[in-house]
């Protein structure tokens, strides 16, 4: 039986492609969205079947209410949510940090945290906003859930069937161990590309680097054109883990620059290989699709 | 009217693509191949018409030479081509540093530098090998030229013309100023790509780490299954101007760990969308193709 009613509170990409994907599915009647600007596009695209005016209208006569906002949005949330609340309404959300949200959704939900199930759909695009929403975003993308105790099985059961509805793999973790994975092969990288672009940006010279910048460049820097907010959010709300990552990088990269300046041909040889070798194979493993998906 | 013999010295990805590029444009007649295992590959592909036995043999009878093996390779391959060079035949190379192999051709060729015009294709794929060669490798891309008055410019121009046929766009820079912008755009992401794959693949927990990363990380890391015995010459040869943007990067790195550590999210944010900006505004100028091309 489908859900009868689902409130997407942030109707961007990736609040978008939950709708579409749930509505192609059949497994959901009516979705309601909010967000911070007018919904009209959403509408027009059939993403949302209604926008609501306000947390309240949107949340009253949900059955879930996916939370698709910049993570540092959340705690306001919550907090205008708990009143509203429905009793049977359960709460997830798409945030990519996860300690961060639970701690939100605990300050802001009180007691009512037990509707709440923490979730991070490993999927996106570089593209932003509903226009670039689409119902297969999620066909085969890891959704991580970060449970406690706090909730109960069949709720986190039923937020699972939801995205395994998207056709997404869906597995759990502890927040703590989500939060390090995640500041290791997405959050890292995406601050990594933000630096290069900028630290090429800021030369004197940068119209001729640009110029002879190629197809290396371009896939290098490709999640350096991801939302400003969305990871300005991620990098302030993981900063424990990210600032852990940065340092063990920088390590490495000090490593490798040594090898460099002591022209140590087998050592740098070594490491591309050992590098190479282990991307490939991880490539062949788990057959990460050529689509253009980021997180 | 076609060249009537083209050598080329490394028959792999580069070597290869120049051959079929040339003979699907009708300007060459012949092509000879030296490699450092058999040609049989490339001969059944129709990459090249005859296997050499040795250097001597590929280039006496040649119009135009291409070195396309590792820049480390060049001057032992220099030095061989010294006494068997015929006077009116031209030596070209498509290696990605020039200063190094522009040295390696003064000391390998004495006089007979004069022949040699250096180019850098400004094209590849992270595939290499004669088995991932194809003729339209080069179409749109750039071949930056640093010739020095030692060459005759009427020689610049056949091999320049010889590009264009292959579909490139032909520039010229001086040495020292190729050996920068590339050590920028080019050399430094190999080596952060690589650092990264790396840095991650030596954790205890790598396998649970590679299990989550997700279209980012593939992309930011594809040149990071980059032949590690063509980016370590290249590192090697390109050492001084490398290890400055290293450093540059070092600093713009820790700019951005210095501004997640202080929780400056205004900061933080400006940063990400200059650079989002800028890469933005280059992605619409250059016009980058989506082939999977890296250099």
């Amino acid at each position: 039986m489908p859900l009868p009613r689902l409130a997407v509170v942030g109707v961007g990409l990736i609040g978008g492609s939950f709708s579409l994907a749930l509505k192609r599915a059949g497994a959901v009647a009516e979705v309601v969205g909010l967000g911070r600007a007018p919904l009209d596009e959403a509408l027009r695209l059939g993403v949302i079947d209604r926008a609501a005016a306000n947390i309240r209208d949107a949340v009253t006569a949900a059955d879930v209410v996916l939370l698709a906002t910049p993570v540092g949005q959340m705690p306001q949330l919550f907090a205008a949510i708990r009143d509203v609340l429905p009793p049977g309404c359960l709460i997830t959300d798409a945030g990519s940090t996860k300690q961060d949200v639970i701690g939100a959704a605990k300050a802001g939900l009180g007691e009512r945290v037990s509707q709440f199930v923490p979730a991070h759909p490993v999927a996106g695009r570089e593209k932003s906003g509903v226009a670039a929403a689409e119902p297969a975003l999620f066909e085969g993308r890891h959704v991580v859930l970060t449970p406690s105790a706090d909730q109960r099985a069949e709720d986190v059961d039923r937020i699972a069937a939801l995205w395994r509805a998207c056709g997404a793999r869906v597995s759990t973790m502890t927040p703590t161990q989500h939060d390090a994975v995640f500041a290791a092969v997405s959050h890292l990288p995406h601050m990594l590309a933000y630096a290069l672009v900028d630290d090429i940006a800021a030369r004197p010279n940068a119209d001729e680097l640009f110029a002879f910048a190629a197809g290396g460049f371009r896939d290098f820097t490709r999640i350096a054109s991801s939302s400003p907010e969305m990871w300005r959010d991620i990098a302030l709300n993981n900063r424990e883990a990210l600032l852990c990552e940065i340092d063990s990088y920088g390590d490495k990269l000090a490593a490798l620059r040594a090898l460099v300046a002591a022209g140590d041909g087998p050592g740098l040889e070594r490491l591309m290989a050992r590098a190479r070798d282990r991307r490939d194979a991880w490539l062949a493993r788990f057959n990460v699709g050529a689509e253009n998906t980021a997180e």
